[in-house]
């Protein structure tokens, strides 16, 4: 950040007197400029729950990680919630109707300024189609999981748990909330 | 936003050609500004969980709302995790040390693009005090919450879960997560 958004003049980095922290103040108008934490939201589409229990998985078309496979997610924007951002980004790169249920995993990314959430979901039939970021669309059991092809590690994280929570939930157990934190850089 | 911070030329609304809705861009150097929703984060610092069960509110030195009622919260900054954020908020604005438990509340508010999260605490000691936003910090038990002059929706209906889930957690209930989306406009 060089300039200020609102008047246009050379912008400063300093701690603003109300403040402990440096931040983008605009010497001309005033304004402070605060940057915060971004939140991706996405779904974990599950078909055929009580037989082999299958994840919808998007090999990403884009940059960064393009190539890699991924939940269907993405950065939740402003005038939505964030059950309705799950739900448009699940139509948007998978073309899935889910039914959305609980939120199911939180995962705080740091160093990216990033949080992480993923919702259970119920995939409503097979009518799946990759989006204009998703290379290919497909279902994958536990075992069929491209283990190493996994695009961010909130995304493996997610899916391991939820995998060991599925057949936990098999025997009677609820699911319940998982939490993380991720600290590390991704290694290619 | 009126300028590019990036270059500091004029940016317009305009739908990017890879995406489907309006964006703040720069024509100069082609920068898309992207605005997202923040998140605020707190805590519901619990006192005397056994017996009479109070919970730490802090009274707004600072608009909006100042003179109402709040849990300790405020805007999650780059660089920490939602928990770290929980924390630090009750420190600054109560002068509290905690224990953090488990995320208790998720309330989207789109309509302002925030979301809020309140983490479950067990309050350390009694040695508290008002930070700098806060006009005064007090513990409330369930009957003495001044449920007239709380302010904002997301802490009256996350308090009033929380006494609802406090008493049910005494007959053997675990806590589980609130979500709610809250949608009106603050009537004062």
């Amino acid at each position: 950040m060089n300039f200020c958004s609102s008047c246009g003049h050379p912008v400063q980095v300093r701690i603003p007197s109300d403040d402990n922290r440096e931040r983008h103040v605009c010497t001309h108008c005033g304004t402070v400029h605060y940057q915060n934490p971004k939140m991706v939201v996405g779904s974990i589409p599950l078909w055929d729950e009580h037989e082999a229990g299958k994840v919808l998985l998007c090999r990403r078309a884009i940059e960064p990680r393009h190539g890699y496979w991924t939940l269907p997610a993405g950065f939740m924007e402003n005038n939505e919630t964030t059950a309705e951002a799950a739900e448009r980004e699940t139509l948007e790169e998978a073309g899935a109707r889910i039914e959305l249920q609980e939120l199911y995993s939180m995962m705080n990314v740091p160093h990216v300024h990033q949080v992480h959430m993923f919702y259970r979901a119920r995939l409503l039939d097979l009518d799946f189609l990759a989006g204009t970021e998703s290379l290919e669309v497909k279902l994958f059991s536990e075992a069929e999981v491209p283990w190493d092809e996994i695009a961010f590690p909130t995304v493996s994280h997610t899916l391991k748990f939820f995998f060991d929570d599925l057949a936990a939930h098999r025997n009677g157990q609820s699911f319940g909330l998982r939490s993380m934190d991720i600290r590390r850089k991704i290694q290619d």
